[in-house]
């Protein structure tokens, strides 16, 4: 079988069924009813995997992260592209990437519908870049919307990716079941899609967790030109990092990235409700959602402690470049 | 200036015009009164673009192919996400670079919605993956709706940007006219945009020739169940083949990649419509429509000369792999 068969018979699934067409021509043709919510990621080796990834492990988290950019506007998943850079197409290798991707695919309904497949140049990584699409019944859980006074919302635990994937580097023992749990979030990341689409009457504005609480936050208060303030002792750290120093708990819940929950920001009359959610999500989904500081006048994210005393600390969001 | 800084000053040009919301947020929205047309493409320095080549010249490829695409279907430019993995951000790089990309986005009016930067790690090269956005009001010029009888049309010439690229390949010199044009449709590629749209009414199937013609049109013969019968006689060669063998110009001409020209298939009865159009464009753009063959019952591509004899000899499109 030639190479491009190959990849036709790995990624080809028939007739598009929520489109008007999909793989094989020289677009897609999609026709949404409503408003189109669209959100494009590029993931390299050796950034954001590690080399010696699980190709299953690679393909599911290339879309899961980009569903939790659906997920933090309140979009319900339509259709996704796949461009992909393969240092060499390895018939094992495709196949499991595409079960992983089509296993996040298939639970959320996201259909691929295109994309393009290039042999990189000797030396350079595989590198994915997806963008998804989704559709939106209402305007969307925008960065610009919180208000003073809002409450501060996160769902699940911090923290525990960042430390599987410390982990995981110091070839450390990884089988406990914290590290296990914090391991399966790090290298196949649930997308928070459902509570996305449960938060479009109940939160104002809302981001998914990929660089850190504390940078991806602060997106929230620059862009409503507020102060975000975190009561630290509300953080819900992850199991995993219950042996660390305080500092270091800290440290890895608020900057160490890779979380994939949603932040969002709420009106305090919608507590009781989010609270609610919060115990349907746990039952039906395995994690929560926590109430951890509010939204003031003023500029950036400043953290306290339960008595409101100021804590003071270097934690900086993981920067890109 | 920190880099977040620099590629928000470089890439960020103020609120949405022609979308709910643009830049800035988890998911940009947009909201079509029509069909939307998608299409994803990467470009990796090495593989699409010399690793030397100008950062003006590959932000405005890295558009115009996406854009070449959308005219292939008929579609009209809207907007598009940009995935960038760059090995270092170099501030005249990167302005350059944008300079090159908005150079081609305002002549479409064709606006960055979103994307993604990401330093790619050591000795990775330059990546550029653009997912394009384009508005339909019919049902778009597909591979699959060529008819047995059709007459297939081509734009512009054939060739010159694989000859261009063997000669700045060879360091021969480039400062004859025919060379000079040829180089430029190489490294800035126009993408036969208001053709796509002023076909809506004229052709039946259509696809842009980036892997070479006999390869692309294979695949409206594939997908059409038909057989392309191409009168070679009839193919308009770039006048930079001139010099060259009657092999190496056909070779060129029908396999060399990059011409981004639309081939399409139109109704007989379009036949003077189609000149007339030719006519128009030549006028307005430089570049005309040339009958070079028509559909037939059968399967793949076949090569005639003028007495409708069988010309033999390999011809492959450039494969990715």
């Amino acid at each position: 079988m030639g190479e491009f068969e190959l990849i036709r018979k790995v990624f080809y699934r028939g007739p598009s069924r929520k489109t008007l067409l999909g793989m094989g021509d020289d677009c897609a043709l999609i026709s949404p009813d409503k408003t189109l919510a669209v959100s494009s990621d590029m993931l390299i080796a050796g950034r954001h995997f590690l080399p010696n990834a699980e190709p299953f492990d690679i393909g599911f988290k290339a879309l899961a992260v980009n569903l939790s950019d659906l997920a933090a506007m309140g979009a319900s998943p339509l259709a996704f592209t796949l461009a992909l850079g393969l240092p060499q197409a390895d018939d094992a290798w495709l196949e499991a990437f595409a079960r992983g991707l089509f296993s996040v695919a298939d639970r959320y309904q996201c259909e691929l519908i295109g994309g393009d497949t290039t042999r990189a140049p000797a030396g350079a990584p595989l590198t994915i870049s997806i963008t998804v699409m989704g559709e939106l019944g209402f305007g969307g859980l925008r960065r610009s919307a919180a208000q003073p006074g809002d409450h501060i919302w996160v769902s699940g635990t911090l923290g525990g990716p960042a430390r599987a994937l410390q982990l995981l580097l110091s070839d450390a023992a990884l089988d406990s079941s914290p590290v296990s749990s914090a391991l399966d979030r790090l290298l196949r990341p649930e997308p928070r899609v459902e509570l996305g689409l449960r938060l479009q009457h109940l939160a104002r504005s809302a981001i998914d967790i990929s660089d850190g609480l504390i940078g991806d936050l602060g997106h929230i208060a620059d862009q409503s030109r507020l102060r975000a303030v975190l009561d630290v002792s509300k953080l819900p750290f992850a199991p995993v990092l219950s042996q660390l120093s305080a500092y270091d708990r800290l440290s890895l819940a608020l900057a160490g990235g890779d979380d994939y929950e949603l932040a969002f920001t709420a009106d305090p009359s919608n507590r009781h409700a989010l609270d609610a959610l919060s115990d349907a999500l746990l039952a039906s989904h395995g994690f929560g959602l926590t109430l951890i500081g509010h939204m003031h006048d003023g500029d950036g994210v400043s953290l306290v402690d339960e008595d409101g005393r100021p804590v003071h600390g270097e934690f900086k969001a993981y920067e890109h470049f």
